[in-house]
C-alpha cells in the first residue's frame, strides 16, 4: 500500500536526521537561543531578503497560527480568512479560543479577492454601529491554498496594497510554502513575499522537516515581546536547537526548495495522468495536492493500492478525494499510481 | 565548560536516535494514531498498572499543563497550587490565558500539605460569598517539585485523600518524574501516582527524549474529548509517531527508569561534596537538581568551568545556585566538578 | 420627530418607576438575594409552568447571551446559530471572546430548521477528523428571530427534538420574547418554550423596563454554579432588588403581556398601511419590527417626521428600512405615520 | 434592624429617581450617545479639569474593572495590585477570565508603595528569563481601598512617577472615590487623580446612583476602540441615557461629593464611638468603611439591632466586622447604633 494522503507520513529528510546525530552530544543554551538557532536565522533572513525580519520557530502550524493571530489582535479584533482556510476549519477553534473572531469571506477554489478584503476592511470602518461588530484586525491567507491553489504575484500585491491602506496587517500561513514557491505555475518568490506580507511562515512540517514551522516577521508593530507570545502559548520548544538544527539543514544547499520541487513534479504527473484519462478535477492545483473527482468504480480501484483521503462527496457516484505528493514520495509509487490511473 | 545549569542541554539518548533512523520512511498516519504510539501508551498504562487510562502525547511542559488544566476546569474554576508552582511562575500566564486563576498557597521547599490543601477547598465551600471568588477546581502538585523535593506517599496519599473527598480532581506535573522516582529517597512508585493522581504527565523532554511528554489520565470524568483540547491548543503534532517512538523507547528494558537513576546518583555525588565541605544547601533534594548555597568567590571559582543556574541572592556575598545532572551527564564531567568543589 | 427606530428609545414603563420609587429606602441585601427578586422569580416560574426552573436576572442581552454560552459549553465546543443571529453579527464578537466559535448556518428570514441543526450534529459525530473541528456544544435560536419572524410551536418542537436526540442544549435568546408570544401569528407559549428549550430568557429592556432579562434555566446540567458564571461576567447587580422589583411589575396583572400585545398590534397597523400601497417588505414579520423596502423618494419622505433604522440597501435605488413599535409607542405617532404612507 | 454591613441596600438618592421619571417618556438614541450622556461627559470633564479625557459609563464594577483591564493589556501581561485588591480576591477571576493573571503585590492595609511597584517592574524587565514570566502591563489601586484606607496625594504621586517611568499606565478604581475625597483626611483631589492616574473610574453604585461607574481616561493610548470593550464585555446599556441622567444629577449641585461627606461623618461618628470604649481596630479607616474588632459578646450585643459584615475572625473571642455607611444613612439610625457602642 502507497500512501498518498498527506504530505506528513514519513520522518524527515536523512540529512536532517544525520544533523541531530551529529549534533546530539553538544550542549547548548535552551529555548532557541542556541548558534543552530541563530545560524538558521541568519540562512533564512538571507533567502528573504530581509535582513530586518525577526525570525522565530515554532513546533506546528495550528500552533502557529494561533501564537501569530493572538499576538497582533487586540480583543475586539478579528482575523479575516478564506471560509475554507485552515483556522477557520480545521483548528478546534483555536483561534477563537484565544478570544477572536474568524471572519470568514466566500472562497473561490480557497482564495479570497483584494476587492472582498477592501469590501471587508471599508465596509467596518464606514458602519456606523461598527463597535457593536467585531473589528477586521488581521488578514490571513494561505499560500498555497488549503486546496492547492497559488496567488498570483499580482493578486498577493493587489491584498498587501489594501491592507496597508487599512493599516491592517498580512498574515500568510506557508505550512506548504516551498510547494507554492516551486510551482511551475508560480510567480511569487519568498523575497515577494517577505516584502508584501508584514508576518508569514515557512512550514517545515510537511516539508522536509520532523516538525517545525519557521515565522518570519517583517512587520516592527508584530515583533515586540513575541517570544513572550510563543511561551504562553506552548511553543516555546526547552531543546529549540532541534529547530535550529533543522532549518539550517533545510536552507543549506537549496534543499528545501529542492525538496519542494520535487514533490511538485510527481504531483504534475499525477495529474496529467488523470488529466489524460478525461477525469474532472475539482479545483486546478499547480502545486503537490491534486484533487481528481472519481466515480465511486475508480475510487475503488485505486484504493486498492493507493490510499488517497476523502475529500468530499458530490453525488450518489462522484467523490473528490485528495492524491498528495511530499519530499519523500518516491518516484516509482507514483509511476505505480499513474499506470493504475492509465488502466482505469 | 560543563554544562550543569539546566537538564535540556542535549539531544536525545541514542537509542532513540537510532529508533527515529530506522522507523524514518515507514509511512504511517498523523496525529497520534500510529501503531508506535499504539504500542507505547500499551507499555505505559502497563508500567502503571492502570489498564484502563488514556494515554495522550504531547510535546512541552507548558503545553501539556495549560491543556491538562483548562480541559478539566469550568470558567469560574481555578487551579489550587503551590506559589513556587511551574504554572504559577514560569509559563507566561498560559493558565491565566485560558481563563483561569492559579490559586497560589505558600510553600515549604516546593511543597504543599493536604492541610493547606482541604483548608481551601472547605474554605470556599463554606464561604457564603463563594460565587464572587474564584472555585478551586483542580489541585496542581509537581513531582518532584521545582526545587527538587519528594511528596512521599503518605504525603501524596492525604493530598489524594483531600481532592477526593471535594471532588476536586488531582494532577501531578511530572516533567522531572523519573528522577523523583527513581530518588534513593523516594517511596512513591508509578503504580501508587496512578491510583493516586487523576491525571498526571511523566516528562521525556527533560529525560532522554527529544522532546515530549506523556498524559496519563485515570478519572474517567477527565478522559472525555480530551483530543479535542489538544488539537485546540496546538499540540497535536501531525508526525505524532515521533513522540510514541521516543516513548516506546522509553519505556523498553527500563530505559526511562535507568536514566533517571544515572542522573540522581550523580547529583548525588555533587551533593556530597558540597556538603563535606560543609556548604549549605538552600533547600535538601534527593533528586537530580541540588541547590548549594555559595560565597561569590566559590561561585566565581566555579563558574569557570562548570555552568550553573543562578537561582536566587540571598544577601550581598551569597547567592543560591542550582546544579542540574541529566540522563546524559558524564561521569567524568561530575569528577571535575566535585575535584573543583573539594579545592574550594 | 417620531422615534421607530427601535424599541428602546424610552425609559419604563411608569408602574415601573413607581415601583422603584416605593421601595426606594428598603434595605435589603446585595446581589439579587432580596425578597423582590425571590418573588419575581416565582411570578416567571409560575407563568412558565415550570416550577423546578432557576430563574436568574441579568442586566443585557449581549451580557445575558454570553453568560448562559460561555457557561454552558467546554472550551472545544461552539454554538450553532443563524448566521443572522444577534451573537453572530451584533455582540462584538462576546461569545468569541470567551473562547468558543459561532457555528453559523445559512438563515432564512432569520430562521434555521431541525434539519439543518441535525445535519450539524450529525455531521460533526460522524466526522472522523471531528476533533480537529469545533464540536457543537448548544444551539441559538432567537424568538422572535432579528427579522421579527417566528418559529411555529412545530419547528421548535422539531429543533428542540434534535436537540435532546443528540444531547446538546437548546437556548432561545428572548430579547423581544413577549412581541414573539403575543404575536397574533404565535402558537408558541411561555410553557411551552420552558418545556421545549433548555435554558431561554424573557427580555425587559425592550418590553419596558428600565432594563434587565431573566434567565430560565429548565436543564439540571446547565444550573450548577450560574452565579458564579453571573459574576464572572460583571452581570451581577449589587443592587440585583432593582431587577428583581421590574420583573415582579412586569408578572403583575398581565402587564408584560399587555404591553408587547400593545406594540405587536401598532405594527400590524404599520405593516397594513404599506401592504396598502403595495409596498413590498423584506421579510414577512408578525411581530412588532417590521421592514418594507423602500424606493429612495418615499425613504426620504417618510424620514422627515418619523425616524426609522437604516437596514440594507438593495439597488440603487431601493433599501430596506426598519420600523419598530413597542410597548412605549403612542397610538397617535402610529396614526401620523399610517397618514404619511398612505400619502406617498 | 439597621443595616450597616455595605454601602448598596438602598436604591438611588431621591433627585435621581425624579430625574428619571421626569424625563422618562423622551425619546433618545441608544448606546450611550444621547445628550444626557453627552452632558455628564461635559460635567465630569469639567470637574476633573481634564478637558481632553473620554469619559464611559458603564453598570458596575466588576464590568468595569474588567473592561479597563482587558482593553489595556496584551494578551501576555497582567496587573499588578495589591493582594487584597477587588480584582484578585472578589470578582470570581473575572480579570483571569480575560486571559490576564492578576500579579499580586503583599499589602499593608490595603495599600501598596511606589517603592514595591519599581521593585516589581523592574524586576521583570532586569529578569533574562522574563519572556517565562508574565509581564506587569498595568498598575491597579483603589482609592479608598477595599479597608477604607487611602493614598495620600505624596503616595499617590510617587506611584504615578514609577508608572510613568516604566511607561506602564495606572488604574485606580474609585469605586467608592467620593467617601476617599471626602474623607477629611484626604488630600487628593478629583483634578489631581485625573492628572496622575490614566484611567480610573467615579463610582455610582456605592454613592447615590441606582448603578453605573464613570470611566474616565486621560491616557491617549488607552482611548482608542473603548466603546468596542464596553460591548463585547456586555457593558453597553441599551438605553445608556439612564446612566447619563444619574450622573447628570450627582454632578449637578454638587450633590456626589455633598453625598460621599454625609457618609464619611457618619462613619467618622461610629468611629469615635468605638474608640471611646477602647475598642480597637483591624486598620485605621477615614472613609465610610469602619472595621472595629469585636469580642463575641459585643458583636451578640450590636447584631441584634444593627446589621454588620462579618470580615474575618481573629482568634476564638474576636474577630474583625464592618460598618458601612452611605449617602442613605440616617442621622438617627447612627445615633442608635452610638448608644448601643457606648453601652456595652
Amino acid at each position: 500500500m502507497f500512501y498518498f494522503q498527506c504530505d506528513y507520513n514519513e520522518g524527515a529528510h536523512p540529512r536532517i536526521l544525520e544533523r541531530l546525530a551529529e549534533t546530539n552530544m553538544v550542549q547548548t543554551t535552551g529555548y532557541g537561543e542556541d548558534e543552530y538557532c541563530a545560524h538558521a536565522r541568519d540562512l533564512i533572513r538571507e533567502a528573504c531578503q530581509a535582513p530586518a525580519a525577526d525570525v522565530h520557530f515554532l513546533v506546528g502550524g495550528t500552533q502557529t497560527n494561533t501564537t501569530v493571530i493572538a499576538s497582533a489582535l487586540r480583543p475586539h479584533q478579528g482575523v479575516v480568512c478564506a471560509e475554507s482556510g485552515h483556522i477557520n476549519v480545521h483548528e478546534t477553534g483555536a483561534v477563537e479560543h484565544t478570544g477572536h473572531k474568524v471572519l470568514a469571506l466566500p472562497a473561490n477554489e480557497g482564495k479570497i479577492t483584494a476587492e472582498q478584503v477592501a469590501a471587508a476592511l471599508k465596509g467596518h470602518r464606514d458602519d456606523v454601529n461598527a463597535e457593536h461588530m467585531v473589528q477586521p484586525g488581521m488578514v490571513y491567507i494561505s499560500l498555497p491554498t488549503e486546496l492547492g491553489t497559488l496567488y498570483s504575484l499580482a493578486e498577493l500585491t493587489a491584498i498587501s496594497n489594501v491592507c496597508r491602506q487599512w493599516g491592517v496587517p498580512l498574515f500568510v500561513d506557508g505550512a506548504r510554502l516551498g510547494y507554492g514557491l516551486m510551482s511551475a505555475r508560480a510567480d511569487v518568490t519568498l523575497p515577494d513575499l517577505a516584502r508584501l506580507a508584514d508576518v508569514f511562515y515557512i512550514g517545515g512540517t510537511k516539508q522536509g522537516a520532523l516538525f517545525g514551522e519557521a515565522v518570519v516577521i517583517t512587520a516592527d508593530a508584530l515583533k515586540r515581546d513575541f517570544r513572550y507570545a510563543i511561551k504562553q502559548h506552548g511553543g516555546m520548544l526547552a531543546k529549540g536547537r532541534l529547530l535550529g538544527i533543522q532549518f539550517e539543514t533545510l536552507f543549506t544547499d537549496n534543499l528545501y526548495f529542492d525538496l519542494a520541487a520535487h514533490a511538485d513534479r510527481l504531483a504534475q504527473r499525477i495529474h496529467d495522468a488523470f488529466a489524460a484519462k478525461g477525469i474532472p478535477f475539482y479545483v486546478d492545483s499547480p502545486t503537490n495536492q491534486q484533487f481528481p473527482i472519481l466515480t465511486n468504480d475508480m475510487r475503488q480501484a485505486l484504493d486498492r493500492n493507493f490510499l488517497s483521503d476523502f475529500w468530499l462527496r458530490l453525488d450518489d457516484n462522484h467523490c473528490c478525494v485528495r492524491y498528495c505528493t511530499s519530499w519523500a514520495t518516491k518516484e516509482s509509487a507514483v509511476s505505480q499510481l499513474v499506470e493504475a490511473i492509465n488502466a482505469l
